[in-house]
């Protein structure tokens, strides 16, 4: 960030009054610029006890295998974008039935939210962002070529939640994967 | 959004090839300006069975009371969040019990996410942010005077989840309030 999106003058950083934190700040008309985490969302959609999972088709972790999943957009709730996100990777059509997990990643200023949902046929088709899509039973899951943490967790989760025999809603799944930034940089 | 923040020419609103929306596309230097929703964290502070409200000291909805929050920051969890904006609003230290709530509001493009967290001593301040702060036991919660939705909505949730004699892990409140943007304008 360089130049001010408003004014188009170049940007200082700088804390301002009353703020504890640098932004980005615009000499010339004063706006403040902030950068806050975004978030993805997606689905855990299941069909007769077997989980769909979709192998990317784009990078990063092109190959590799995913939940249906990515960017929030404005203007729509999570659970509005999970089902988009599903519809777009993988042209299934699934019911919401709970939110299964939030994970904070602070290592790419990202949140993760995936929602268990209920596929009632088996229909989808390949996409532009997934090569090959395949419902697996959790014993079959291919878990050495899962593309993201934190889609690992979420399926070890709920497949935990259903060994143990909990009854649904299942409790979220809430944690924090990676180190932070600071930790690294 | 008007300038490219990278070169400073003047932005266009365009659909990116392979995208499905308008974005805000620098015609320079092909940089494209993603808008996405934020996040607010806060906490539900719980003092030997009493909520802690803050009095808020600054706009929107000031002197109403509310939970203390804010925006969620780069390189930080959630929790971390939730905690940092309760020690910034009321001087509080709390310690993380569980995510309670997730409340999508897509007409600000915001996510509402509260955790209960337990409150070992009644220690807490005034700040800039906060003109009042007091534990309330929840047949006193002040419900005409809550700043917010999300705010109440958490609280109702919580409480109802007490008078229910539910265990902890308590279910987390996933909800969507208000209407879209596309409803409205």
């Amino acid at each position: 960030m360089k130049f001010c999106s408003e004014c188009a003058a170049p940007l200082i950083v700088e804390v301002p009054e009353g703020d504890h934190r640098p932004r980005h700040v615009c000499p010339k008309c004063s706006a403040i610029h902030y950068q806050n985490p975004r978030i993805i969302v997606g689905t855990l959609p299941v069909h007769q006890g077997k989980i769909m999972l979709c192998r990317r088709g784009i990078e990063p972790r092109i190959d590799m295998w995913t939940l249906p999943g990515g960017f929030m957009e404005n203007d729509e709730s999570l659970a509005e974008g999970a089902l988009r996100e599903t519809w777009e990777e993988s042209k299934a059509s699934v019911e919401i039935e709970q939110l299964i997990s939030v994970i904070s990643l602070p290592i790419v200023d990202q949140v993760h939210c995936f929602f268990l949902a209920n596929m009632p046929v088996a229909e989808y088709s390949t996409t532009e962002e997934s090569t090959e899509i395949e419902l697996f039973a959790p014993a079959d899951i291919p878990w050495q070529e899962i593309a993201f943490e934190t889609v690992k967790t979420t399926l070890q989760h709920y497949i935990n939640s259903v060994q143990q025999s909990l009854t649904k809603p299942y409790q979220v799944c809430n944690t924090t994967l990676g180190p932070r930034k600071s930790d690294t940089y």
